[in-house]
């Protein structure tokens, strides 16, 4: 077969599932082009390492070319997919001014959630989220900038302002970030200031349900609660957030009353909705979405009357399955197996299985919590095996020697030597 | 003593000049305060390896509160310096809005230099120059941009001018940073691409002169000249840029003639100019800045008038030094030596003296020329005295781990391990 008479697919989103999607189809008889806004896959999970000052971009987010380079039946694109057509089966891209139409046999819609500030999107200036290598090193400019300026601050009240930082949300994201900020105040900037006390700093992890890390059940959430408490880190459940500005947050608990704390640095980790292609399947196809965005896919992650097109990852809803990388990953790879069935002549499964591997947060350095199997974790048990997973499922061979590096630099010493950001606009005037 | 009767002794400048000076000062008792315009020190000379994905930014810039965390008598403070009163003795700067008024009893003006498009400041979008993390990022996101958006061009010339890449300005930054893009697309992105093949992209080196690295001597020049020829390099001597826009340069050559050479990626390598700050200080004194904005010092590089007042680096006009890292690191050693000795009460220096260490610039992966004592050096000799001096001279041991990690990939796979960068803006629309 030439490529040309090829089964064409075409994934979209460069994340856990459209790469595993992509890698899953190495040795078929298929071209697969994967099509992401960015030319990188991002590591996700990691992301507030970046923030906080400990990984590299491009150890959290290798290029997708590089990483597929000896996947020949592949091809990287960067775009961003403003039309699909069901119909003629084509997919529509744009980057730069540049239009690209590219046709599938099979489509694999992998484009993932986005931030969502709950219509608040005016919150978005001032709480920067945490999807993307921009959001990321956005953040670092700010949380190490916050430190620099509070050490010119004269007027007290305002210093203390600079030295607060608000998380809000209290999922794994919001967790590790907070678990970060309190050790990055504690220990990493020892002795870098002369004026400012950095373990002063206030970091306020704000949920608006009643527990942490719901997922976890309520012994490791409670488990977390306490030790980022006594790490520092002022937890407030049972606290929406209904304002974000430029000088801090305005809270509602749940008895009504309300509160408002100065912090000039403020970390969205709250919600997400997934990508709008979700809108655009949905309204060409007998298929539904929910409220987060998510298309409503048959059990074999199909979109309804469209065996064609396979929708996965974060962009589906199937069984109530939480947003994870596990999740992503392994519905990528399902949709991958079921195109090779097919090609193959082979019977296809009737569902998608999820299997729990189970779930790691960190805290702390050498603090983290877990549930494997019937086992919950804690502790540094738990951290180890944070590591050890982290690392094998970074990817990238190269990367992962870097990584090492820098984990033995901060791990080590608990310095970090990642603060710095592009920084001309944050301190410009 | 206090630190109130101490001595006070501010530092203008985060470069290699003010860091060395500051550090010089480590053990006299003196208040020591470092203003930069941003909170890191620059690694300006391996500047260009973050723009072409070999290192990341934190090796290359680490914070300098943190180099100085054990040096309690020196403070770090970030801020623009928008005036030094020689009468008051007081600097004021700013940042984010913050001013700060800091008293010296002696100066130390080490502001360095700054890109200089020659009076030709339209050319900055078009053509980003090589002096700030937020310089390299930007042009780190173009040029690895520039093969993605190629890869998705169906225009013939559109394409060729996207795997175009024009640097201006043949010193060691521009000869560095045209082996580096020859290297890149020879060999490291080798199998990243499905339809252009990135071995067919131009790298053009354009230099007005008639020499290349002009302080190597002739030979050393040739040599280099056609060592980059041999890897791919279009050099053009003889040719001066007139013109450079979203499409291209325009050049003119020493014989009169024009040329035009389409390239959507240019990198301004060409001009430097001293800080302004020069001629703040001029103005309140007797002393004069030359064409470049030095100050001309005297011959213990102190500002005439004002034997408070050291200026040195890039921002001093003394003997005709050349603007590299070895003078401003030696001259800033000697500032600090001089105001030891007068806080000592021991007969000062009459005058500061450059001890010529060598020069050394890379042309590719194992190749670089160099200027050692009476020794002409080139080849892999070279490029591993190269690779020595810059783990000697990089700032810190942290950052000596993980640059040695990233140049065991980079030279070892010839693969880049550091191309991300903020890409929102690049890609958008």
């Amino acid at each position: 077969v030439t490529s040309q008479d090829r089964h064409q697919v075409v994934v979209i989103g460069t994340g856990f599932g459209g790469l595993f999607a992509t890698k899953g189809l190495r040795r078929e008889p298929v071209a697969v082009t994967i099509i992401g806004r960015t030319p990188y896959h991002l590591f996700q999970p990691l992301l507030y390492q970046v923030s906080t000052g400990i990984l590299s971009v491009g150890e959290v987010a290798p290029t997708v070319r590089e990483v597929l380079r000896r996947q020949r039946n592949a091809e990287a694109l960067v775009g961003n997919v403003t039309a699909i057509d069901l119909i003629e089966r084509t997919v529509t891209s744009r980057a730069a001014g540049l239009i690209t139409v590219t046709h599938y046999d099979t489509l694999i819609a992998a484009a993932g959630a986005g931030q969502s500030y709950f219509g608040n999107d005016d919150f978005a200036d001032f709480a920067p989220g945490m999807k993307s290598i921009d959001d990321a090193l956005r953040l670092r400019a700010r949380i190490f900038g916050a430190f620099e300026l509070a050490e010119l601050e004269v007027d007290e009240s305002e210093r203390r302002s600079r030295l607060t930082f608000v998380i809000i949300g209290g999922g794994p994201t919001g967790v590790e970030m907070s678990g970060q900020l309190a050790e990055l105040s504690r220990h990493s900037l020892n002795n870098n200031f002369r004026t400012i006390d950095p373990t002063s700093s206030r970091v306020v992890l704000v949920e608006a349900g009643a527990t942490l890390l719901a997922s976890y059940g309520p012994k490791l959430s409670a488990h977390t609660k306490r030790a980022l408490e006594r790490s520092g880190v002022d937890v407030r459940l049972n606290t929406a957030v209904v304002g974000v500005d430029a000088d801090g947050v305005d809270l509602r608990l749940t008895d009504g009353s309300t509160d408002r704390i100065l912090a000039k640095t403020k970390v969205w980790a709250a919600g997400v909705t997934a990508s709008s292609l979700g809108g655009l399947l949905a309204a060409q196809s007998p298929a539904k979405v929910n409220r987060s965005g998510q298309v409503l896919v048959e059990s074999d992650c199909t979109l309804p009357g469209h065996p064609e097109v396979f929708v996965i990852g974060d962009l589906m809803a199937l069984d109530g399955l939480p947003g994870l990388a596990q999740v992503a990953i392994q519905s990528g790879e399902f949709a991958a197996a079921q195109i090779a069935r097919r090609l193959q002549g082979k019977r296809v499964r009737a569902g998608f299985r999820y299997r729990d591997k189970g779930q790691l947060a960190t805290i702390a350095r050498f603090k983290a919590i877990g549930i494997v199997g019937p086992f919950k974790l804690s502790g540094t048990p738990a951290w180890l095996l944070w590591l050890g997973v982290h690392l094998i499922y970074l990817v990238g061979f190269r990367n992962r020697v870097t990584v090492i590096a820098h984990w033995a630099v901060t791990f080590v010493s608990g310095a970090r030597s990642e603060r710095t950001a592009p920084s001309d606009e944050f301190y410009q005037d």
